[in-house]
């Protein structure tokens, strides 16, 4: 499907244009495609059996917590989207409006969703009574639409694929302790089954989403040394139940406004997989998300020795099918062209089977991530293999966390700061008294935003001065570029 | 959530007002909800994971024929959808479009779309050059929206869910080769995970799909006598390859037009299921689909037996744990308001748990389809539950094809014909001329459609008059009225 052309093609060295190696490795590992509706992108078969894995392991991480799954409307009323101020203030330049239907100019333009609180939050009034309804837990998979000017495939594209949850609560205390165990569900998520390590905590008032009370995210350092938010997850307390008028009837007789939440990832957790993992050689992906975890390549020069070596690939397909995500390469393609393809391709493990292979009833095992080398024998492979793709696993998660340790900077000096935004890129860490036109200073002055106040702040607090106001800090904050 | 009161309501007779036992039917078991915007529903977590079962089970029939998953934008320019005249006449009284995007009007409408030949086409012919490109096997799960005025949930909503599958083939003889294949696992969804029997065929020209060269689907008949519609795959020959120029090199050097093909089965079957198996109780969700499968309802009378009961459900529910979809109601309501509200649910099998199953160590299994029961010690469960769900599963298909069958119609003269379809319904299988003029009058008289002219046809060939012109008959083919 794709120009045969391009595996022999150097990609662009990272060092030298990172956003261009970007693009070439999403196009040339047949990840995802440009579409003719401008904004809008075709996510390939490889790419979208990525986005498989991840909604398998994230649906069923959410699924242990209680959540279920339902489907709500494409299209949502204008009057709804403006109930809430704050979020059709946030919204309103994103959205795309239905205007004509069925032959007729609509009486109210319908909105094509941008997220789906306020139709939610409609249905939720109707549906809660009583605290016996509550909690309710739910989630969809489903398509979001915000207008964007400039695109970049899986990081920010008009349309794009997600999950939003949607919780209803008795308390505001039990909205938040939802909200958090929904940040924990995309921590583990990110850091076991993406082998992207995170910081989690708190977004700044500047931050926060349109109409929440508090704001929480995970956010991830990519190659570049620019951070990308992997997930976020957010506490409207009464907000938008005041808005939508969802309230219960408690069990002291009292009617009472419920607290909601919402929570999000999308399919810009890819954009993240390959910016956290990829290398001069292209894509890497984490074996649980790799479409192929192992790819065989056979090896032969001699017409002879293709059928012993066929037979044994054989042999070994069938013996791991079901066990592991195999796919056999038998194209026309030389053994070093597969080897390049299927690197760039991210494949976590290769196996190469070759006439010495066959003769020793052995295989070779070459890990994506540093191209070590082992051989196991052919009885070995079944109980072999499953560990080293957590090894392999493991090596990603320990590669990126080194590099988010190197590149994670601390400061006292706002000129200091300044210059290591400005030349080194990467986290930057600083004492912080929390002030939004500071943050907006800093945005403006160094372009790097205040990505999230963490969870983890020293024992006994901050002690120290703001590094930009002076004033007595309250916490530490991580500053950084993003996308 | 629910209004409690609604499960002591009887529902309505399916023999007095079958359409609205099939509203009932649908908000009772909370399947499904009405939404503020007009002719769009809400598919509740109950009937969401009716649709996580068909797509999980679906998809992977479709994998293993070698078809992949794969995304396309929502959005199609005009331009495109006008390109193939025929598919622009059919669809364009049903779309909506967007007119206005971040705050801009937009120089060309966008449709949102009603089904994506249009996009994809475009797309494969960026993809396909040469004959190693083909086949193109790639389906997708996504929403559409086509403009509605009447809305039935499930079986008739403005927006709905489904898989649209869209291959690409260098024959038109491979492409109809595919339009079968999925046509026959459709027709394997239907009757082994649905229960439902269905009649696989071709339709005649009238109902064809627009833009298609030949259309199949399989029909199944509802509880009413009514016919549905319940899986169509479309052989396009070369006409949309035309309209988007795809084309390939092939191995003689030539450039040739590819032929398309599409496929798609949608959240109606949820509707089908309803109306298949349903009774006078309420639901009936075949095992295969169902969200749970058992359910498990402890009884007790004196507070001295309960802790001996909740502990042998506790026992049981360990030990069927990850083995059957099991649901344990240990809610404060009586047992018969459980029994009433699991069977109007549809849950197949009904597990009680009494004081005399306590000293037994034994419980009592229920039937939904039938309300058999029988006793089975707790240490056989394991092995007796996943073959009584098969039984089920069996029992409800045998149950649908006796109906089928009773209320299938021959006939050779068109006034007893007019006389069953508006006395008795069902479906009303006759000599056949493929004549569509013929096919519109029998609509104008009697509101019947020509549902599908069967693969299954006398052996030697059909002899005898078509029943309405009288002509040479060239096959047999089956009417009735139609959701």
């Amino acid at each position: 499907m794709a120009d045969k052309e391009k595996y022999v093609e150097e990609i662009v060295d990272q060092e030298d244009n990172f956003s261009q190696w970007y693009n070439q490795v999403v196009r040339k590992a047949d990840l995802a495609d440009y579409s003719p509706v401008r904004g809008c992108m075709i996510i390939k078969p490889y790419g979208y059996a990525v986005w498989e894995n991840i909604q398998r392991l994230m649906d069923a991480r959410f699924k242990e917590t209680g959540v279920v799954n339902a489907y709500f409307p494409l299209l949502i009323p204008r009057s709804f989207l403006e109930r809430e101020a704050e979020h059709i203030e946030g919204f309103a330049p994103e959205v795309a409006w239905v205007t004509h239907g069925g032959g007729e100019e609509l009486e109210e333009p319908l909105a094509i969703r941008p997220t789906s609180e306020t139709i939610i939050g409609h249905t939720y009034a109707k549906w809660v009574q009583s605290y016996r309804d509550l909690p309710i837990l739910i989630n969809q998979w489903n398509n979001v639409l915000r207008w964007e000017k400039r695109t970049v495939l899986f990081l920010r594209t008009m349309e794009f694929l997600w999950q939003e949850g949607h919780t209803a609560h008795r308390t505001i205390e039990e909205a938040e302790e939802r909200t958090l165990t929904m940040l924990d569900v995309y921590k583990a998520f990110a850091e076991e089954d993406a082998a992207i390590p995170v910081i989690a905590g708190r977004k700044s008032e500047n931050e926060q989403f349109a109409g929440a009370w508090r704001t929480y995210s995970i956010e991830a350092l990519m190659g570049d040394g620019k951070a990308l938010q992997a997930g976020t997850s957010h506490n409207f307390a009464h907000n938008f139940a005041k808005s939508f008028d969802i309230q219960y009837l408690d069990t002291d007789g009292q009617r009472k406004y419920c607290a909601t939440t919402s929570w999000g990832a999308s399919t810009r957790l890819i954009g993240g997989i390959i910016m956290v993992h990829g290398d001069k050689s292209g894509l890497i992906l984490p074996p649980r998300l790799a479409p192929y975890q192992v790819v065989i390549v056979p090896i032969w020069r001699k017409d002879a020795e293709k059928s012993a070596v066929f037979e044994m690939v054989e042999r070994v397909e069938k013996m791991l099918k079901g066990k592991v995500r195999l796919k056999v390469d038998l194209s026309e393609n030389t053994p070093g062209w597969k080897f390049n393809e299927w690197e760039l391709r991210g494949v976590p493990v290769r196996m190469e089977i070759g006439p010495r292979d066959v003769q020793n009833n052995s295989v070779t095992l070459v890990r994506r991530v540093d191209r070590a080398k082992e051989s196991v024998t052919v009885e070995a492979l079944e109980t072999r293999l499953p560990v080293l793709l957590e090894e392999v696993q493991k090596a990603l998660f320990q590669r990126a966390l080194e590099f988010r340790n190197q590149n994670t900077h601390y400061t006292d000096s706002y000129e200091e700061f300044k210059q290591i935004i400005a030349e080194k890129r990467g986290f930057v860490r600083v004492k912080w008294a929390e002030d939004s036109a500071a943050e907006l200073a800093i945005k403006e002055e160094t372009k790097a935003t205040l990505r999230v106040i963490p969870f983890d702040q020293p024992e006994g607090g901050v002690h120290g001065r703001c590094i930009y106001t002076g004033k007595p800090a309250t916490c530490e904050a991580i500053f950084a570029r993003s996308y």
